[in-house]
């Protein structure tokens, strides 16, 4: 089977784009796709950036028919710990019907299956049904730094109906999962200043505001007893679920025995009225990602800080609106604050939540094509987590985007023994042929 | 004056004992002290530890008198940073009736003037008129860890009926100042426990309780918005203020102006109902001495911290016992956390508050000798701190201790640039006369 062959030499290449050693190798690994794809009778064309260079490569784009861009990225996490591999890192190994190497399910594989796809679509018929672009960076790793510029620079080449990308999750072996939304995020880091000098807590200890137990009471602010967030306003806009939705998750088996077992948390904690992935993956949070203040040491130091801090991240759902969230929490907090400390707020990062409708002529294209790949096991989910590419496509190119994953929960992407299934690898390339036949329709 | 040589030759020795570079220091200026108080007629010896030499000296003990001991000690706190001395840190310097330099002001200075007393005594009148044992002792600035098994192997040897020590501070220039009181302490270590492993705050957030939100939550069960301590049965014992103290703290300035400037807070803060002074010296405290969890670098990343701690010390007064502070704490703790999250809490070292009468024959005999060296300008005060050798004094030798400090708020102890006025060596001899005297009487 060439495509499994095409994989291992994929995988052979230590494509670590964080790290400048691997530089070469980054490259080489892009120059060998280009070759594939100019070799399967695509145009294809290395682009550089700053970093490392993005692939685009394209078929004769006719009149008439749907423009589809595919998006993968041929880097990968670096390998470390190195000492935790079963098999060399690099060294593509097959083991119980699985592919283990870095990169084999993040995300080598899932591009090499639609690669796979397309070089049979076009062997068999010397066409493809779509006008298709491919889009493969060497950034995805590290964020992605160059793809947003890359694509206001190219806006018109790039012109497409919608945006197609295997890089997430299945709920399980031989369910095709169509993930249809993604939180968004607002970071916000808060310094609590306190006394000019850190002092003595048994000298100056109870006529002075300690800064580590206000930034502790500015956190406990956030939220009531149960995990409802309290800062006023933070729940306006905020679009409730879908009969349907929470009767589809509902079906997917039980969610809490999943996530404590994957979490090892004494007990699942937060919003009620809500099921564990209905909170996960379409209420907002307010998390502390980071607190800190005073002595971190071993034992005691009877000091009180002159000052504490704690790192904020707020998960937003549509229709919250990034800017205003961290305005209203801003605004609570430092109503919060008394007279006896002074806070600095400063800013992150902030990103849209992403929700595009499944049900759509476009979204039930590719429940169809996941149904004809799978044998109509499909589950539609929406994650949790944020990938700004999704928003960088719609932002720039207006185009949604199908995230059609076919990763399992065990494939250990940025761990040691990182594997993939061979089924999934021959999935993902019928899955290919089915999704741009059905979006040709 | 031979006082000022004396200490300038005392302060010479840098007798850091902490360094173990220093540890020759620190043996030198023992011997010449032993070697000083030798020479003046008294019985002086050395006696090793496990660490620095205790110096015990004593003049003929006859019965019927009292017997009063002495205590200071010659170590000092390491000089770093060097570069902040004006002149250098070993070197006693003379500038505007100061002497500069490194343990002026904690301990030699005190040390050195009740010394110099003693010599001026036992040259007039050939004894003192109570039995006198000194004990110096090298390790005070470690935490004094050989001195309480010191005081239990030698409980006969050290008998006596009161300890005086000048180790404290005045409350202004020329105010004699009578220490009677001093807070205790309980510490505890809390950590929070949660998941398994760090997560991914986008993939699970919300679904599982936060450590780091968590150990902010319990952290502010502590204290209402205004400071009071909601640990129940927290204030059980508390002994109420008297009268009498109230009005000679209040007779003793703006207490918030010093602080405040003291600690370049922004505003004071603490219970309702109390000055700063009374918070500071009469009420028991909790507070917060360090707290940490999750990402603590720069900018941010969006992780849950699967544990996150917090360190507490409680400053009690009379009659609270830290061993039952110890438990309510734990006991609130532990109702206060949901079961999503397992605590591990780590008791730390107690020490009980320390309260002598100011007004009982031995209080009035330090006030009178206050009274006569300072021109009746005397200050009766409690400190916010701890000072385990008091306890310790209390422990063993049955004995209260009289704190009859002669540092001044700017002496800069353990600082750079640490000083101590010529005037306060001046009165320090005269009080230590005027001290044996008024406790002979």
């Amino acid at each position: 089977m060439s495509a499994l062959e095409d994989l291992l030499t994929c995988l052979r290449f230590p494509s670590v784009s964080t790290d400048s050693k691997h530089r070469p190798d980054v490259r080489a690994c892009a120059e060998w796709l280009m070759n594939k794809l100019s070799g399967m009778g695509l145009t294809a064309a290395l682009h550089e950036t700053p970093g490392h260079p993005i692939l685009v490569a394209k078929n004769r784009h006719l009149p008439g028919r749907r423009t589809v861009l595919l998006y993968g990225h041929y880097d990968v996490q670096p390998a470390e710990p190195l000492n935790e591999w079963k098999s060399p890192a690099f060294e593509p190994t097959l083991r119980g019907g699985r592919i283990f190497c870095r990169g084999s399910t993040d995300n080598k594989g899932q591009l090499i299956a639609h690669v796979s796809g397309i070089a049979e679509t076009l062997a068999r018929e010397g066409d493809l049904p779509v006008n298709l672009t491919i889009l493969f960076e060497g950034e995805e790793e590290i964020g992605s730094p160059n793809l947003k510029p890359f694509l206001e620079a190219h806006r018109d080449e790039l012109a497409c109906d919608v945006v197609a990308i295997s890089d997430t999750g299945m709920v399980g072996e031989g369910v095709g999962t169509f993930t249809y939304g993604l939180r968004g995020i607002a970071c916000m880091e808060v310094k609590v200043h306190g006394p000019s000098i850190d002092l003595h807590s048994g000298i100056f200890g109870g006529a002075v505001a300690n800064p580590a137990t206000m930034a502790a009471r500015l956190v406990s602010s956030l939220h009531d007893d149960e995990g409802r967030v309290l800062i006023p306003g933070f729940y306006d806009g905020v679009r409730d679920l879908q009969d349907w939705e929470r009767s589809a998750w509902s079906s997917l088996g039980d969610g809490d025995a999943e996530t404590l077992s994957l979490t090892g948390s004494p007990a699942l904690f937060g919003e009620p009225g809500y099921t564990e992935r209905e909170r996960r993956w379409a209420r907002p949070t307010a998390e502390v990602n980071g607190i800190g203040g005073g002595y971190q040491g071993e034992g005691s130091k009877t000091v009180i800080a002159r000052e504490a801090f704690f790192k904020l991240s707020f998960r937003l759902v549509p229709d919250q609106d990034p800017e205003r969230v961290l305005d209203l929490a801003e605004t609570h907090l430092r109503a919060k604050a008394p007279p006896s400390v002074r806070l600095e707020i400063k800013r992150g990062h902030t990103g849209m939540a992403y929700l595009m409708d499944p049900h759509s002529p476009l979204g039930q294209a590719a429940q169809r094509a996941l149904q004809e790949t799978f044998g109509g096991n499909i589950a539609l989910i929406r994650e949790g987590g944020s990938i700004p590419i999704v928003q960088a496509f719609k932002d720039v190119l207006k185009a949604d985007t199908l995230l059609l994953g076919l990763a399992l929960p065990d494939c250990q992407a940025h761990a040691p023994n990182e594997n993939f299934p061979v089924a999934n690898l021959e999935a993902g390339i019928r899955l290919n042929q089915a999704l741009l036949r059905e979006l040709a329709a």
